[in-house]
């Protein structure tokens, strides 16, 4: 598993709420958004912030974060890779390192495959294959 | 404040274990370490993940996260400034944008200035002048 991060998901009560303060109170640009879902900003090179519903998040991940308890889904890192195959290797070396599998690699909404671990204090990673995420070489995401 | 995140860090109740996944499992290269008080590791063009205790960094955090209660404080992101004056514009431009200022600027441990700020959903962010912190122009960090 290489050293990066692709996008830091933040779980949020209210969406809006959070559209309000990054988007029209600090001016922070959207990447892509779907509307009462979720909106991707760029926040470095290569690097996105994703608004996502809190209980959306803690779903997504899995029996590791029960439905109903936000605080415990409320971040999630994602490492995207370039295949599925690699979903699977990658999950495999968390393991390996140490981590817990809390998602194997499932076919997700977004196309591609992710599955999701806990490194040792439970901080959650999703690693995925998004087929529609690139990074150009100014490091500009595009989703 | 521009939209840019510099440092991930994530509360940790046991360093030496999650030192053990990120650097001894993964492989994951040292920036820079002071031992058993924090590790930090290079994750991206600018952007470091750091590893520090949960107690501490709630602590660090302050009163919008009580000390015992490491869930809480268990993730920031921080943005980092090139002055000392920069940090108390980001805060007050934070607040205008609709988030809490937690803690105001204040002389920071690292020699510089630092402050928080939670945004609508209570997400942590610092606000810092790290006069050690630096990003070359291949996008590595020093601390």
């Amino acid at each position: 598993m290489r050293p990066y991060v692709s996008i830091i998901t933040l779980g949020v009560p209210d969406l809006a709420a959070a559209r309000r303060f990054y988007v029209d109170g600090l001016g922070w640009p959207v990447v892509m958004e779907v509307e009462d879902e979720v909106v991707f900003l760029q926040v470095g090179h290569g690097l996105a912030l994703a608004l996502w519903g809190a209980e959306k998040l803690a779903a997504d991940i899995g029996p590791g974060t029960p439905v109903g308890d936000p605080a415990k889904g409320a971040v999630a890192l994602a490492h995207n890779v370039g295949t599925d195959q690699e979903v699977g290797r990658v999950l495999a070396e968390a393991e390996a390192a140490g981590g817990t599998i809390l998602a194997p690699p499932r076919p997700a909404v977004f196309g591609g495959l992710q599955g999701y671990f806990a490194d040792p204090a439970g901080h959650r990673w999703e690693v995925a294959h998004n087929p529609t995420f690139a990074v150009a070489d100014d490091g500009s995401v595009s989703i």
